[in-house]
């Protein structure tokens, strides 16, 4: 087992731009960290594919990643975890590196700040049938009526640049539609696509609903993680971001920046 | 002075898509109300406009709107405000119509939350130099060191589309630079344009600085006024948005909907 070593970057993978909302939390957490992102583009979207496929590509990410070297290794994405967050740690396991995912953090949180116990979960298909949600919640020691909504179409849409047309605004009220009617008083956000989108689904569900994401609690569990290990960088300014995408670098590089409200610099394209 | 109808709609003013913000947090707390809201593209920008051009801007724009009907009006411009609230105020009471502005409310906000007293302002040079901040944080009640910073690019930058380029992420930087020194922990976006562009904001200032909006209160307002007055709509559904601008309806349009995250439809081109 190889020892991690604080000069290294923080890792992190999701099958596009939506891992930008958790680098996002990450930056504004921990700004002299360097940081090295792997969007798996060519594979979009993780949502629909099988557990099987899923892990296969779990394995394959966190093997490419830690073989450039990283430190630490996120998760940034639901359908992922929800799939394979065991197989990551094993592998990272291996290389002596810790594994931070998504699914935990929001269950926690929406637990906790629940005023009526009635959670929603909004959620690409993946992640709905593997039941990750299911379990995380009935975990919290706390009697949630819980109503899961698989969202297919919605991390496309987004991955696709969003254009907010009355075709969209329509997919996505169905997707509120029965989380409406169930009267959640909370709903998490499970898959890190939807935050770009948090303003819109807050108008579809009104005031009372509290969005629920995973970023902000991630980049306080990496920033614990790396201070117990004695893995914080000793940079002095900004860290350094690299990205990686396996598809299109152009159209990767134009959405996430627009996204991420930061020019990514050059995108490399990458076959792992 | 005419009585105000509960069937017509709020109306609402800016120099471009910066109001959407506001609009976005009345649409949150609102939804069945019908809006008309006026992007004055075609003066844009206010804020680097003198004083006696705003207060003519502010009456043509409540004039216009007034005429056309409305049952409240929100100035949901910042320069605008601190120049000519007094100017609405006055045509807005020949029509029977109260007025709910920016300032006061974030100001007030700030006042309340900020831990340690160090409170930033970063607004447009006609509202800074107006004193708009440095009045209403006085009136607060509570010692507070103020640090206001005057940018004359960035609600242009965020007009334009933003691009964020190098050039973009060194400009807004530099605006942050005398906020950092001060150790500002509260940090009010004097400008409805600003709320676009928050993510950057928080990597540039750290996790611990709060940002202010005035766009929650300022729906919040309009909803208790509209309460008290029994001028509440009594539509079922959804409400009825209409926008209208001065400068090029087709730009208004595209930047708008990416903005709102929502088809805003025709946009009527108009001349005050």
């Amino acid at each position: 087992m190889a020892a991690a070593d604080s000069s290294l970057p923080i890792a992190m993978f999701d099958s596009g731009v939506g891992g930008l909302t958790v680098l996002h939390e990450c930056l504004v957490s921990l700004p002299s960290e360097d940081f090295l992102y792997l969007g798996d583009s060519a594979n979009f979207p993780y949502g629909t594919k099988s557990r099987d496929e899923l892990r296969g590509l779990v394995a394959r990410n966190t093997r490419f990643l830690l073989d450039r070297g990283a430190k630490l290794l996120i998760v940034a994405c639901n359908s992922a975890t929800a799939a394979g967050a065991d197989v990551a740690r094993e592998i990272a396991a291996e290389h002596g590196v810790e594994v931070v995912t998504v699914v935990g953090p929001e269950a926690e949180i929406a637990a906790a700040i629940s005023a009526g116990g009635r959670v929603g979960v909004l959620a690409t298909p993946a992640t709905v049938s593997g039941g990750a949600y299911h379990r995380a919640l009935a975990d919290q020691g706390r009697a949630l009526e819980v109503t899961e909504v698989a969202a297919p179409d919605l991390a496309p849409i987004i991955q696709s640049g969003f254009p907010f047309d009355e075709g969209v605004v329509s997919t996505v009220r169905g997707y509120c539609e029965p989380l409406r009617e169930a009267g959640v008083d909370t709903l998490i956000l499970g898959c890190t696509h939807y935050p770009l989108i948090a303003p819109m689904l807050q108008r579809m569900l009104g005031r009372d609903v509290r969005l629920v994401t995973a970023g902000h609690a991630i980049a306080a569990t990496a920033q614990r993680l790396l201070e117990s290990a004695g893995l914080e960088s000793r940079n002095d300014g900004e860290g350094d971001y690299r990205f990686l995408c396996t598809g299109d670098a152009a159209a990767f590089r134009e959405l996430g920046t627009r996204f991420l409200q930061m020019p990514l610099g050059d995108v490399e394209e990458v076959a792992p």
